[in-house]
């Protein structure tokens, strides 16, 4: 079983008075531990900051987390690990209680073992059905209501497909199960605006961020599926995949494109 | 503390890779007992069926809940039994386990100390920002994913305040933050279409079975927060607390109307 501390003691259980269990009322984190080192701890904090201050939780100071993700993942050289803020425990009903105590559950797993040849050749993707969950107020934090993806990403079977894309109710394509899209047309590189759904990725912070050095034109907006296939290059990110190419959706081919490649390589 | 069976068994710990915790994958129940009885039993386990259907979870047996819902509740009068069910435990991942073991989380707690003026005199509500949290594929179901609930009732702190009503992205009344809602206008009973956001009560089913019967034409659609304020008469439902009267929204104030009092009998 994987390594878990909870507000700092080692053990693999929590209350059932829970608000995370009771009603997902929390945020949480998976931060990729690559060489001994974890990737872009800054910005995932910064993230857990922005999502506690949203949900008014209160969020444990870097020196803690720090402590204990240290405690956990030792001389690991590759590792996920995932934090979870969740409000703590609280009698029956929605109300916050005050004061809360914010329990923090924090784990170390094994890296995942994806073939290598989703980075080279690209993935296979479809369309969900399930749609994202809307709500401009939850928007863009990573909180534990992810019902959403859960059902999207039971929709294939198929072992060749890696990731899933979900539209909202309008038919905008906003996010995959697991990670955040991104197409390039003409030169621009284009990405869903998130402010009514989905989870702004750390791994599409840093692609945003490398794209404004290396001058590239970025575009945050609506993106409709036709508009989607009709792009020169499509790739995903997430903070433990890194960059994925999109080499099909459905039957429509794509080609691993210049941009693709540069940002690719800029990420290592 | 209140007396909690998971699967079976007395304890107040669940496993941090329960699927509920880490996701808010699973559906819950909450249930009146009143003279030691069950209130809607069937509509209640005919709901876990459904929101398990839709979420692809193993429902348990009837006669097991009964059973361990039995066994907790004892000899005690009044209480308020929970059910949760989520998916179990899993691996990292949003994917679903196969198999998945459904895990019974059945408690049951004190019945709620609510003022009596509530059902007789009415109560006073507020409009909340928070939106309710809009998703075709998860609308209407008791899934475990309760965040825009939690946000919405964190609004008002006045304790002369007894619910909070959400309205979606378009402006549509849909429900309180822990009921649903009804209004009168010109003796049409209307209540908010479910199909994209909400929870489908029990007592919503019950009010709407019983207007039937009497004859009480029923509009279910789209109720706007400027209609909602021009109604005759307004009044909320839930399992637990059956049906309140609304006597004020804001600054407007509400009378208590035939239709309310008529229903709130036929309840009794």
């Amino acid at each position: 079983m994987n390594a878990c501390l909870i507000n700092g003691t080692a053990t693999h259980s929590v209350s059932t008075s829970d608000r995370g269990l009771q009603y997902g009322d929390g945020v949480f984190e998976t931060i990729a531990v690559h060489h001994g080192m974890m990737s872009f701890w800054a910005a995932h904090y910064a993230r857990l900051v922005q999502g506690c201050e949203r949900l008014q939780i209160l969020v444990p100071s870097e020196a803690v987390l720090l402590q204990e993700i240290d405690q956990l993942k030792q001389n690991q050289l590759d590792a996920v690990i995932k934090i979870i803020l969740t409000r703590g425990d609280s009698k029956r009903g929605y109300r916050i209680p005050n004061p809360a105590q914010t329990r923090r559950i924090v784990q170390c797993f094994p890296y995942p073992d994806y073939p290598k040849s989703y980075a080279t050749n690209g993935i296979a993707v479809i369309f969900c059905k399930t749609p994202v969950s809307e709500n401009k107020y939850l928007a863009g934090i990573k909180h534990l209501n992810r019902l959403d993806n859960v059902m999207a990403s039971s929709e294939w079977s198929d072992s060749n497909i890696a990731e899933g894309f979900m539209l909202d109710a309008s038919g905008h394509v906003i996010q995959g199960t697991k990670s955040n899209i991104f197409c390039v047309q003409e030169g621009v590189l284009h990405t869903p605006d998130l402010s009514c759904a989905g989870v702004a990725g750390i791994m599409r912070f840093e692609v945003l961020r490398i794209a404004k050095t290396l001058q590239i034109p970025i575009n945050i907006g609506p993106i409709t599926q036709a508009q989607l296939l009709k792009a020169d290059e499509i790739f995903i990110t997430n903070s433990i995949i890194g960059l994925w190419p999109v080499a099909r959706i459905d039957q429509q081919i794509f080609t691993i494109g210049h941009l693709t490649q540069q940002l690719l390589q800029q990420l290592k």
